[in-house]
Order: structure tokens, then sequence, then C-alpha cells
């Protein structure tokens, strides 16, 4: 075995798996393509007998079975999914984690209940703070079991576009993506999306379990007057980030295609660099566009590439203003997860 | 990054993808969980225009639709398919491939129309000795562009058990299992069954791509008088091998599950020894052993395991007395693929 890569990293390098970049020809991932990170074994979930709990701080407590989530409203959306910790594979210092270069992407067409629906019908009660979503998948993590969970604060469960999806692609969820019923929170990272869905607790308490409070956390430092003052968050949504998939020859052309991922905030424009030339603007493809939650995809004609090698790179702006930051900035704030910063591409022209 | 792993090695990990062992309670792999490896990428297939051809020495080459080839005789198998690299992870000299430790596997129910009878109906001329199956995926390796093809010898092609398959698991191919069509050759190594086909050549020449001659091929020494004797050949039909996929604790007892792998050949026994004890026979689920081409599983009760770690370690003889090897005896052989060797698992009683 190649020195360095533990068995623990290629154990998950071999069982969690990226999406091809070859597979952003198709608007939404075929199944088995998009990118998967189990953290736990897969449980196996018998559906005749499953029932889904809802309870904690709720008037109604409910006991739903899946026929009963089906008859419930249901919504499809396309949505884009990224792991928190795409990019990890290239982050100094390097963290014992599924090694992802840039492919832990992928986009689905997901059917589901409202949650919000499903907690109005629970009737909230005075007090409540947040929502715990529990999943069936278990695992000994530093000698504790502990059941795969994550919160969402309480407005972002009610204004938010999330849903309880069992359906994929058209198909019921397979094993792997959360049979029978699993979380979809859109614009947030992979990380929230709780799947094999067992309990829904409504509570005071903000949840202080290890994939929330101790894990998928981001420590960034900015130096104000000379001093470095550090704040520690929880993944939440999804940075701005764009990079160039292919490069492609078309006669003496060439073809930059790339794509941008973010939280849903409409995107202002997409540039690109080739080498240390200037900042040239990309063309964003509006069907792409028009799609809130999912990828939008940028094509950029470089003219006159000339023979050797060279370094391209691509930066989004998004409507607020915010620019994707480029590796140094990023560097600054000393984050772990995340790794959003611009992504240069080598390329060898013959 | 980790030191030692290469990046070109990271991304095939992430590329590609072993099935988690917790999905070995699935008789049939779900689509998504089954070992996928790719060499090139995925192609672009559109069904209706495509066409496989049939040609070389035959008498009456074929051009045929996918209709047309649904409509004929079809059979549906449950078969297991393994890479040849399964394993390649722990091998010595280090090979920079797809890392593999055990998980390269999986079991699927194919179905699609036996390759004999396309070659009766063709009509094979005299002279003929292989048949060459070429695929849609091409890419450059060594500064020259191929196209991915293996061979099959005339008779193999015609007595075997070869399908051309255009379903899995009940529905079309998804792409990255070679839609619309791909070849299946039961109880031989994964890398036989071209994906994305596109034509069907019946040669006199013995195949020479890089594929076959090249690459997949096995170097193995046999000391004789003294002298160590060199054979090469390419990798064909699965070697045998078992190993353990899961101990469980059931009451003072522990269970021990694990697969067994080989070509078909029925199998005689499987052992189990616990640290330096005896072998002991383990339980074949004869569920399992009944359909010739998918993996066999064993049962082994532990009892008076007592606290520590513990070596635990599997083998398998088939009715031929072949029985497998230790790692031991396979390097003796030097190997460079298919690790059919004896896997002891070390596990910790509390």
């Amino acid at each position: 075995m190649a020195e360095g890569i533990s068995l623990e990293e290629l154990q998950l390098a071999a069982r969690n798996h990226g999406m091809p970049l070859e597979a952003l020809r198709w608007d939404v991932t075929p199944i088995g393509l998009h990118y998967l990170l189990t953290h736990y074994d897969i449980p196996d979930v018998d559906p005749t007998s499953w029932r889904l709990e809802i309870d904690g701080l709720v008037e109604r407590p409910l006991s739903l079975s899946l026929d009963e989530l089906r008859a419930r409203p249901s919504v499809e959306a396309a949505v884009t999914m990224e792991c928190a910790g795409n990019g990890r594979a290239r982050v100094e210092p390097h963290v014992v984690s599924q090694p992802w270069l840039l492919e832990a992407v992928g986009t689905a067409q997901w059917r589901g209940t409202p949650v919000a629906g499903l907690l109005e019908e629970a009737r909230i009660e005075d007090g409540a703070a947040e929502v715990l979503f529990t999943g069936f998948d278990r695992g000994v993590e530093g000698g504790e079991e502990q059941a795969y969970a994550r919160s969402l604060p309480l407005d972002e469960a009610f204004a938010g576009d999330a849903i309880l999806a069992y359906e994929v692609n058209g198909v019921p969820l397979p094993p792997q993506h959360g049979f029978p019923l699993r979380l979809l929170v859109p614009g947030w990272y992979g990380v929230s999306n709780v799947k094999w869905l067992s309990e829904i607790h409504v509570q005071e308490d903000r949840y202080l379990g290890k994939y929330q409070a101790r894990w998928y956390r981001t420590l960034k430092g900015e130096t104000v007057n000379g001093e470095v003052k550090w704040k520690e968050t929880a993944i939440s949504t999804l940075h701005l980030k764009s990079f160039i998939a292919r490069v492609s020859r078309d006669g003496n052309r060439h073809k930059v295609f790339g794509i941008v991922l973010n939280d849903g905030t409409p995107i202002k424009s997409v540039e690109v660099r080739v080498d240390d030339g200037p900042w040239q603007p990309a063309t964003l493809d509006p069907a792409t566009t028009a799609n809130k939650y999912s990828w939008k995809q940028f094509n950029y004609t470089w003219n006159g590439a000339t023979p050797g090698e060279h370094t391209l790179v691509s930066r989004v702006t998004d409507v607020t203003g915010k620019v994707q930051p480029t590796t140094e900035e990023l560097e600054v704030k000393k984050t772990f997860l995340e790794d959003n910063s611009q992504h240069p591409r080598k390329v060898m022209i013959s």
C-alpha cells in the first residue's frame, strides 16, 4: 500500500464516491453517479413496519406510515447537493476523512412532502427553538454509540424549502440515499440532509450531537487591528463556488465549461482567467440559472491558446456582491472544511 | 493531502467505488451499491441511432438496433462480478491503480440475449479464433488513443454463458453500467465485461490491445528444481476466494459471516480459524450455493470468545480440490493482480 494514506482513509474512499465529472452532461444525475457519503453502515429499514415519529414540543405528536406521508401534499425539486468536505483532500492541515477533490456533488430530482406542513399539523408549542432530525444509521465513535442526527433552527424548518423525500429521479429512494424517507434541505450542505429518518423532535435546547457541535464546524480567524479574532460556526448553507470541469478543442478555439454551486442566491457573473491575463466574462447558461437550487453552468470561449501548459481558473460573484475567494484569502481564515476557493486547472495544449 | 497517495490514485478512488460490505444483506445488489470501475470517461450513447455491428469472419454481418436485440431470446441471471484488482491495495510491489481492499464486488440480475445465438445467426467462417468486443469508451494512455476492448476465445463465446445485457435489476442499464448494451461473461473478472458495446468482431488473430495483452496480466513464478519458471497469463475467470465480512455478538456467542467468490465451480467446504486454533468447518448457505454464478454465503458460530484482540480467517476448497492460498503461497507466485489469498480479519472482543 502507498505510504501516507491510512487504511481508514482508503476504506472511506472505497465505500464513498464522487460524481465522475463527465456526468455534468446530465442536468439530473442518474442514480449511482450522484456523490455518496455514508457515515455509518447503511441501515436495513422495513418499510411496512416503519413509522416516522414527530414529537417533543408539539401539541399533536404524529406517527406516520409511508403511505400516510405519500398521501400528503408533495413537491418535486431538482436540488444540487454538495458535501461540506468537497475539496478536503487539498486542505492543510490534512484532516483524516473522505478525501474529496471536486467531485462530491450531484443533482437529483427529489419528491416529498414539505417539513413546514407537517410541523403546522403537529402544532409547535411555545419555547420551541430547534427541530432535530434523527436517522436509523448508528455507529460507535470515541467509544460512544450514537445515531446520526442534525437539527435545523425552527425558522429554517418553517420558512425554508425543506422536504421529507421518499422519491428520487422518479423512483423510491434506493437504500444508500435513505430509504424509505430522508430530509432534504435545499441549499444546505449534504451533512444536513439526514437519511433513513426515524424521528423529528421539536425542542427548546440547542442540539449538541457530534455531527453538529463537534464535527462539520468551521473555525475562521479574521485579523482586526493586527489581532486575530476566531469564530467557530456549524456548517449550514453552500458557500459560493465555481470550478472549470472541462476544456475541449473546438476548431482553433477551446471551449471551457464549468459549474457554479451556492445556496440559491442568484448569480451576478462568472469570470475566467488564463495564466496571468485579465479576468474575462464567461456566459451563464440561462436554462440552468432558472432553477434556484441546482448547479449553474457556464461556458467560456478561449481564443488563441498557444502550445504548452496553461493555468485556467474561474471565479463567481453573486448578486449580493459576494466573490469566490482565492486560496490565499481562505487560508487567512483557517477554514478546515468547505474549501470553496478558486480552483486553478492546468491544461496542456498541443 | 496525505503524502504517498498520488492525485491520480485519489481521483480513481473518488470516481470509482466498491460495495459497502453491509450491502451483502441483499442477494441482488441495489443499483448504486454494486462496485463500479470505469477506465475512461462514461460515454454518452444515443440509443435511437445506436446499432450493434457484428462483423469480421462471419457469413452474414449483422447490424442490430436495441429493439431488434430485445426481440431476440432473452435470459436472466444473477451474476457476481469482481474486479481483477480486488485486494490490490495490499499487494506489493504497489501498483498505481484503483486501490481496492475487499469491496470490488457486487451481484446483479442481468437480462440480455445470449452471445452464442447471435454468433450462430451471423455464421462464423472457418479460421475464426477470437471474438473481439469493443466499447464506445475511449481514452489516451501512453500517448495513444484507444477504445476499450477485450476478446474471448471463440469456444468460450459459444460454449459459455455470455450474454449481451440491456437490463440490470429489472431496469434499462444506467449509464455507468454500459447503456445501452454491455457484454456479461459470468464467472469472469470484471475487466472482460465490456460496457457501451459498439462492435463484435470475429477474427483469426489474437487480440493484442492494452487491456488484454499489456495490462490485467498476471506473472507467476513457480520454483521447479530450485529454478523459478515464470508464466504470464491474461486475466480470465475468478480465482477461488473467501473472506469474512462481519463478526457480530449473539448472546454469549459470536456469529461470523462471510462470502465465497469463484468462477462457478461448486464449492466443497469453507473453514474458519480463530488465532492459531484448528480449522473449523463453516456452514454454506444452500440458498446461495444453488445459484452458480453468484457469491456463496457462509456462517460460523464462534463459541467462547475471550476478551481482547483475535484474528479470524477463512479458507475455501472447491470440488476439484483447489484450496484458497495463504498470502505466503501467493507471494511465492508474484501475483500482481487477483489477490485471492486468505484475508485475516482482526476483531476486538470486549
